[in-house]
């Protein structure tokens, strides 16, 4: 017998109150029984993400609502500004470019945040951005960027602003609305707590008017087509077949993130990445970000002397517990600690004590005990 | 207390042992355990569509896996043939249109079955035509396509055959590669036992010759880069998040599916809907097909003094059961049973049963019971 546990950014652990939704028998989606779910759902969402405009929901991974924030905003040759961090920023410039978009990329050096500043510099010496592509929580290097500075500029411009909020949202602060953010993208599998499938994405009026002069060839990822069905007589419906276990599921998380409270979702992240950081660094490892911290998920350079993909197999193979390696630039440079959705006080003891002890194992100079002894000081804190 | 029943051509109701599967806790999508599911769910869905082709799983809806097999085969000014029975059949039209293409649409009057004579005589006269697409099962009219004698056609001209079997595939008799067809797109909410959220594609060669001239924007949807990753070393990964929870559940309706063997699939189909058909018919109802009949659903003219919304929407409320009113052209004026996917002969029982009780009750002149018996007599046929 094993424990398992998941401790990536995503997907995420799934409470038993969430997992056992998609066991019940499947209910149609073209009835006022589901279609009340659907407006259940949506209503919720609108509490998470702290917005008063229209969701939409897409069966699809976040990647879909990223490109449906291109192909719906985007003509070909249009200009568009992406502010990169890692992997999942640079993400935008390539479905930028599938679309034609003439991309001036702002491609900060990885493990450093957005410069602010950086992006009213273009907005200013290029007024014919129409675009502003950015994100939350970087989940390949542990960065977040500081998306209500970056909203009080774009909001001065013509640019309309899109975060990708995917691994972030329901785990960091992040208020739509207050902070002038006018298209959110979203998936299931990370904050919200639920199986991978679902992704969603929130739009302002300023998005909708410049959604009305894409010429770019949609049907799947249509704003027009969704907002039409979203606006259907009575009740919400979709343009073509829902994902309806997920629904079911999305309806159950949504009730534990009321329960909770958004604000104290946010501490409790605040928190656990807080313990995280300091049991890392008792140990006297280094994290992989400069000059700012997610608190979804914390990234942390593999000591010298040892294999990233042999340490991060171990506690996989040996320990039960799945954490994440490095992507892209920084493969087998880093290991990464997920800490957010269903993340509690005692999955941060497990997974500082996991990197303990397969450091030690590893014949890596390390005391055991050190860093669950610094990350529980640091969660006893009021 | 009342027992539900969906009986609509999908979503289709879903085994325990399949349903099951959605609560185990969720793997992740990045380790051997998981890219051993997907290598499994992949053969078997070979064994499904009776290909040896390569097949793509989408997280999507069906109709996801219809624009893939635009925006990868298709560039702006293309001509292609479109041969449509029904609503879903003329989706084919809106998103070929939707990417720019030249669109030639042989629209057969809802009720009939494609002439495949009529798809020759295009090609002949229209060489330029680089794809047909139609579809197998048409779920708005209950109508099954000869796919069998177009795949004959189409091989002998430079066109790729597109076939949409959401609603057909492992429920109706299809043979990919016996029948010549390049391009076969699925749902996983039919015939396959599976809640909404997945779709599947495959691709002969024939058909990837031809993606690789597309110039047609794509990123979610690209066959590139989902056969990159199918591709990948040792075994096949997927080029975001893998919609995890619904990939566990295929792996085990394949299960069922290779426990029963798909020609015994495709027998009982053929049972219960002949035996739909006769209960329906024994009531003095007409069936709304002319020419052909779909094993997948029944599609039945609403009979005279009978309001088909009221109809429906009682069979649904009062007595637990929800079938399918028409759509489209035809809304109001049919209602369809669905006997595909995770069907045996007491559901047509259901189904009959519930339609004579219904109209009797609506005043309808009916002999209860008759619908029935002549069910019964078809069911207990060797």
């Amino acid at each position: 017998m094993k424990k398992r546990y998941i401790m990536s950014p995503g997907p995420t652990e799934i409470p038993a109150e969430v997992l056992v939704e998609a066991a019940k028998p499947i209910i149609h989606h073209r009835t006022p029984q589901y279609r009340n779910v659907l407006a259940e759902v949506l209503e919720g969402l609108k509490y998470v993400f702290q917005t008063k405009n229209d969701i939409l929901i897409f069966p699809s991974a976040g990647t879909g609502a990223m490109e449906s924030a291109v192909c719906n905003l985007v003509s070909p040759g249009d200009k568009v500004l992406v502010a990169s961090v890692g992997n999942f920023g640079e993400r935008w410039v390539k479905i930028a470019k599938a679309y034609g978009a003439n991309v001036e990329h702002l491609a900060f050096q990885w493990g450093y945040s957005v410069d602010p500043a950086k992006i009213e510099e273009k907005l200013k010496s290029m007024p014919e951005i129409s675009v502003v592509y950015t994100t939350l929580s970087e989940t390949s290097t542990g960065v977040e960027n500081d998306i209500k500075a970056i909203g009080k500029i774009v909001q001065k411009y013509n640019a309309v602003l899109v975060v990708d909020a995917v691994s972030g949202m329901a785990a960091v602060e992040f208020k739509t609305d207050e902070w002038n953010v006018d298209v959110v993208v979203v998936g299931s599998q990370k904050g919200l707590m639920l199986p991978p499938g679902l992704s969603f994405v929130s739009l302002s009026n300023k998005a909708l008017e410049l959604a009305k002069k894409s010429v770019s060839p949609k049907f799947y990822f249509s704003y027009e087509s969704a907002l039409k069905s979203l606006k259907a007589e009575k009740l919400p419906d979709t343009p073509y077949t829902s994902a309806v276990s997920l629904i079911m599921q999305l309806k159950e998380a949504i009730k534990l993130i009321r329960d909770e409270g958004i604000e104290n979702i946010w501490k409790r992240h605040s928190k656990l990445a807080s313990a995280t950081r300091a049991g890392i660094q008792a140990l006297g490892l280094k994290l992989f970000p400069i000059d700012s911290y997610s608190n979804a998920v914390t990234a942390i350079n593999v000591p010298d002397g040892i294999d990233g993909s042999i340490f991060t197999k171990k506690i996989r193979d040996e320990y039960g517990i799945t954490l994440a390696g490095g992507q892209g630039q920084i493969k087998g440079k880093i290991f990464r600690i997920g800490h957010l959705g269903y993340a509690d006080t005692f999955d941060v003891i497990i997974a500082i004590s996991a990197v303990e002890m397969a450091l030690y194992e590893l014949g890596y100079p390390v005391e055991l005990g050190a860093g669950v002894k610094a990350a529980e000081k640091e969660l006893l804190k009021k």
